[in-house]
């Protein structure tokens, strides 16, 4: 069980650096998610939710973002999330700053390298329904992950359904 | 000089956990730099330029921000940096995250704890000439720092004088 929770976890949490594939007769299926996400346009300039760091697999530095319907929610406390909420998750690979240190006299500073993977939550209480009410994207250089890799997501937010499936919290 | 080099960077770099105080006699002495830096208003509401990790006695996780003139300046490669720039850092203590361990079967997920203090560089050539340009100021808790704490600030910022005294690089 453990096993399976870890894959899960990967996928729905992190971003799917590893997943399993549906099989075809399954896929487009009526219980699948219709996760039809598309990479929201300016992104990168939206408010700052929190940051963290992965070690392991994924050994990455990210930071979550909100757009303006998410970073109000977060700020009111407004639980479930309203419909038109998107969270961002960034990532770049955890580095080593050479500069840094040298600067601290010691080993001590990490910071971003290349970027990994974007992913979003995009809350649409009706259109998605079957997973929370949220819909589930990855973006690999900007270019889509099949929906069928994103079929995990939603079982991995289970445990936080008491925050709206979402796991970071805000940074004050 | 390794140990030197150490507070220089405890205190510049990071936000003086630890400082030395100069003597009350040089304190408002004509060669002290001047920083008059009041805490920017919305300065959480900026867009991010990137997010680190400090080890060791800081033990963090940090996020770099930009107001509208640091951040155009970030993209449009301008250097040095035009007068009216701010950078903001933003940190927080590193916490082990037992919840995302969970999701992810092992330990590996580290979040944003309590916040700890949140630094400032200001541009402005002419009133900061001495410093490289640069204004500094730390805030615990929206309480500055004593000007005489932020004096060592400037000359941990040397060593990336080609890059106008500036330690984080934008994260794409």
């Amino acid at each position: 069980m453990k096993v399976i929770a870890y894959w899960l976890a990967v996928l729905g949490l992190t971003g799917g650096m590893v997943f399993t594939r549906l099989p075809p007769a399954h896929a487009g299926g009526a219980s699948d998610p219709v996760f039809d996400v598309k990479l929201p346009a300016g992104y990168r300039d939206w408010r700052l939710i929190s940051v963290a760091h992965e070690e392991g697999d994924l050994n990455d530095l990210r930071a979550v973002l909100g757009n303006d319907i998410a970073i109000k929610a977060y700020r009111d406390g407004t639980l479930p999330f309203p419909d038109g909420a998107i969270i961002a998750r960034l990532a770049w690979k955890y580095v080593s700053s050479e500069e840094n240190n040298k600067a601290f006299g010691r080993s001590q500073s990490f910071v971003t390298g290349a970027p990994t993977n974007v992913q979003f939550m995009v809350k649409d209480a009706k259109k998605y329904i079957a997973t929370g009410g949220w819909g589930f994207a990855q973006f690999n250089d900007g270019k889509p992950l099949d929906v069928a890799r994103l079929a995990a997501c939603y079982a991995c937010h289970v445990p936080v359904e008491e925050r709206d499936f979402v796991f970071t919290k805000y940074a004050p």
